[in-house]
C-alpha cells in the first residue's frame, strides 16, 4: 500500500493509535478476551489471568472510564462488581477473532487450543469489504480523512 | 459467549496470547501499519514514529526473528536494510484494519483521520464467517481445540 497520507505520525492523528492508547495492551485484551468469554467477577478475571490485584484494579477502572466496560453493582455488603462488555467494547472483538486465527495459523504448534463456533460449526472468519461484497486480499490503499490535519 | 473452555488461563495456552505475545505491543502494531503504508528503512520509520532508536531496533529485531518483517539489505557501505511483511506478517493486516475501524468509529472526534480505500471506493470491512456465508453478529462460542490441555 503505498503511503499517499500525509505525514502527520508525529502527534499520531491515526484511529489505530487511538485504538491502541485504549487497547493496546496485553492485558486489555486478555481481559476482554476473558469477559466475552463469560468471566464477570474481578476475583474470576484476577484468578483466570493471575495478574496482580492492583494492575487489574486500573485497568478495569481505566477501561470503564473509557466506555468499553460497564460495571454493575451485584452484592451491597461488602460492595461487590461484575463487569460486561458495552456495545463500544463488543466493537472491538473482530480483531481479537483476528488475533485467535493469526496465534492458531502461525504460534499454535500443538493445533488451536479453542476453537472458535458460530453456531453449530466452526468459525472461518473472513474480512469482507461490505462495499463491493469481495473479501479483502488487498488493493488497500490509506488516504487522507475528513479528520486529518493540513501538512505542516 | 459462556465459558466452556477447560481452565488453561494460568499458562496461556490461548492463540490469542500467543498472538499477543509477537503483536500485543503498540509499537509493535504502528510499525506494522507503517510499513504497511510503504515506510520501508529506518530512519524513515524512525522519524514517522518518534520512537526512539534503541527501542525501534530491537523492534525490528524481535520481528525479523518471530518471522513477521524480512529485513532486505539496499547498500552495502555503509550497510543498511529496508524490512518488508512476510506472509505471516501480512496476515495480522485485518487486526491493524478493524482496529482502525474501532478508533474511526469512537475515538475519532473531527472524522477519520485516514480513510482506507480498497480498489476505488472506500473500503467497509465486515468479518463474515466463511463457513455459512453470514456476517458475524453473535452467535460465536469456544469449545476445546486440538491443542487443549486436559483440565488438571
Amino acid at each position: 500500500m503505498p503511503a499517499v497520507l500525509p505525514r502527520t505520525y508525529e502527534d499520531q492523528n491515526c484511529s489505530i493509535a487511538r485504538a491502541l492508547e485504549v487497547a493496546g495492551e496485553r492485558w486489555t485484551l486478555l481481559i476482554l478476551r476473558d469477559i466475552s468469554r463469560g468471566a464477570e467477577r474481578f476475583d474470576e478475571l484476577q484468578a483466570g489471568l493471575g495478574i496482580a490485584r492492583n494492575v487489574l484494579s486500573a485497568r478495569l477502572a481505566r477501561l470503564c472510564e473509557e466506555g468499553v466496560l460497564e460495571r454493575r453493582r451485584y452484592q451491597e455488603r461488602p460492595e461487590r462488581f461484575s463487569y460486561h462488555l458495552t456495545d463500544k467494547g463488543a466493537d472491538l472483538l473482530p480483531a481479537l477473532v483476528w488475533l485467535l486465527r493469526w496465534g492458531d495459523r502461525h504460534a499454535a504448534p500443538d493445533g488451536p487450543p479453542a476453537v472458535l463456533m458460530h453456531d453449530d460449526h466452526p468459525l472461518e472468519p473472513v474480512v469482507v469489504c461490505a462495499g463491493c461484497g469481495q473479501p479483502v486480499e488487498g488493493g488497500v490503499h490509506v488516504v487522507a480523512g475528513p479528520g486529518a490535519r493540513a501538512a505542516a
